[in-house]
């Protein structure tokens, strides 16, 4: 088995836990015979932009089309506008392979305490099925009349049948999967009155397809208070682009932070390569100091086994994570340790040497 | 002084707490006079669109510009859906009426306990500032290609300088009155690239006449995970309409639940009249079972008194709420007790009377 891998380390503290992810995947293919990755690594970031004026290369996406995966860190920098970074390189990336599903999962594992006082830790685990390409995040809208009180922004959420039948059967053929048989969706159409019921009809076709699913259709302010009171209660979520956004941030929060929570982009026809990065964004308040969580850059790479159907290598991962986090003496100080990004990444490669 | 009330008492549980919340006014108007108002009840609701056609007479408007005060249960029932419900009847008097802010308070009440592990209970408390006339709740956008695999909606958000600039102007002049000076504004301007990158803009020239309040502005996502994180920080959120609204019912989970959030529709410059209602919907599946909280509608009673400028009314209210829920021996069902609406009314009613 080999596959090929592009590495966009990004800005701030995505390098920084980019090189324990390679280190922990050096140590899978050494100690676990018969994967064999390789990797080349892409200098697209913030730096690069303000040197060349683009976040990546012209042919940049051509250049990733033909890897199997992607590997990213995390893109921003205080001198370079969001909207430019995430726009220049994450959301195209996302798009031209056609990366519709973000697949997010709310685990709380071994070895960690929710904020929540909430008791049935064994039952905190879901995964969101996030909308990937479209909805919210669409790029169509515009400005008028600047510099004039009547100066207004419009923007466009575009939802198209096309997208929002994929997402969800997607998350439906998930939810088959799994043992609760439960699809819980994300909507707003007491507010929103024109894509949201056309997004909850959609709902309503897919989950008659599928009879011995339970469907839950929740307006997204309730659902947000639900995962306080009732995480146990879920199993598949599945939300448009920005819920699904809000969710995961909110679904990181309850199973002990952003510095644990992986995610995947994935195009589920295999057509395109998928890609596997953190949730978190590149903190430049503490980049450079060393004491990122790499776990959530590890776990994401977990993922990518999952995706490649090599459940033993995801296995050995997660039960590494687990184990540093159950023996809890080696963890940085966003779950209340001292260690270093590194160290937290040499003890995740000692556990994989062990497993 | 002598203030009239326009009570629309609406669907399910609205009619509920909507009896206790009138109890309490009675109540307050008999026990510390000088304060009279009239009510004038009416029934819209979806009974009456199903025998009428539509959710108020023709000339409801008109007929409520003439009240001082609006007064709202909950609106909404399974047989109607909710984007005719709510559209006919709460959003156009948020609109009509220049409701432009809805104040929201996120207040851990003495006596209850977060379901957040987060010890320091007396710093919970702080105000949401939402705005409540535009955005995402355009009513603007539609569809096409019905029928076909091409079919899709389109709903715009609609930003205006106008819009956006008198709720920051509104939530900065709040803070000032704030001991922490602190307003945080939520955004989504990396996923979000024209309405959303505009409002950034206005809140950075707001912010700049208000040199003396510290001015924090974090993208949605990362927002809704610090309300579990570190909610103690916060004094003044401002957001926008659905960002606000996602935020509030947050905000109500994390204080003890829906049951209990009250909300407030503001006109500042008192043109028309204001409304007041819980943030809680018509709950069908209790409906009818004696059973809902009244607490959240009767605390908008209070938020009623604060905008009538009678502070020893609203705390008043607001005193008998926090014995009740001291005591802790009448309580509905979601905050763990058996007692009914009309116990919990009475025990409130009784407190009205001590003070
Ligand atoms: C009923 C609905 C449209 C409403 C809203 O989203 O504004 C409700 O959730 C609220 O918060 O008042
Ligand atoms: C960087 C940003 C645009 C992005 C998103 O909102 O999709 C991030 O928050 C994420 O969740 O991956």
């Amino acid at each position: 088995l080999h596959y090929s891998i592009a590495v966009i380390p990004g800005d701030g503290i995505g390098p920084e836990v980019m090189d324990e992810g390679l280190k922990v995947l050096a140590a899978l293919e050494e100690a676990h015979g018969g994967i064999r990755f390789t990797r080349d690594v892409m200098d697209w970031n913030c730096q690069y932009y303000l040197t060349h004026g683009r976040m990546m290369p012209e042919n940049g996406l051509h250049t990733l089309k033909d890897y199997d995966l992607i590997l990213l860190g995390a893109v921003g920098a205080p001198e370079v506008p969001d909207h430019v970074s995430v726009w220049e390189l994450i959301l195209p990336i996302r798009r031209a392979f056609q990366q519709y599903v973000n697949l997010r999962p709310v685990k709380l594992l071994k070895g960690l305490e929710s904020p929540l006082r909430y008791k049935g830790h064994a039952d905190l685990d879901f995964v969101v099925v996030r909308e990937n390409t479209e909805g919210e995040y669409s790029n169509m809208g515009g400005r008028m009349h600047q510099g004039t009180p009547y100066e207004m922004a419009v923007q466009n959420n575009v939802f198209t049948r096309y997208g929002t039948e994929r997402i969800l059967k997607y998350a439906y053929a998930l939810a088959e999967k799994r043992p609760k048989k439960s699809v819980t969706a994300a909507t707003k159409s007491n507010g929103i009155n024109h894509s949201m019921p056309f997004w909850d009809e959609i709902v309503k076709e897919i989950s008659r397809e599928h009879p011995d699913i339970q469907t839950n259709l929740y307006h997204i302010d309730a659902l947000a208070a639900y995962f306080i009171t009732r995480p146990e209660t879920f199993d598949v979520v599945v939300a448009s682009n920005l819920f699904g956004d809000i969710l995961t941030d909110l679904g990181a929060a309850i199973v002990g932070g952003l510095g644990l929570a992986p995610s995947a982009n994935i195009n589920p026809e295999r057509k395109y390569p998928s890609m596997f990065e953190p949730i978190h964004g590149s903190a430049p308040d503490i980049a450079g100091k060393g004491i990122a969580n790499p776990i959530a850059q590890v776990w994401s790479l977990s993922m990518m086994m999952d995706h490649l159907d090599l459940p033993d290598a995801s296995a050995v991962i997660m039960n590494a994570i687990e184990q540093v986090l159950q023996e809890g003496k080696v963890l940085t100080p966003d779950l209340g340790g001292k260690a270093t990004t590194k160290e937290v990444g040499d003890e995740l490669v000692r556990h994989i040497y062990l497993a």
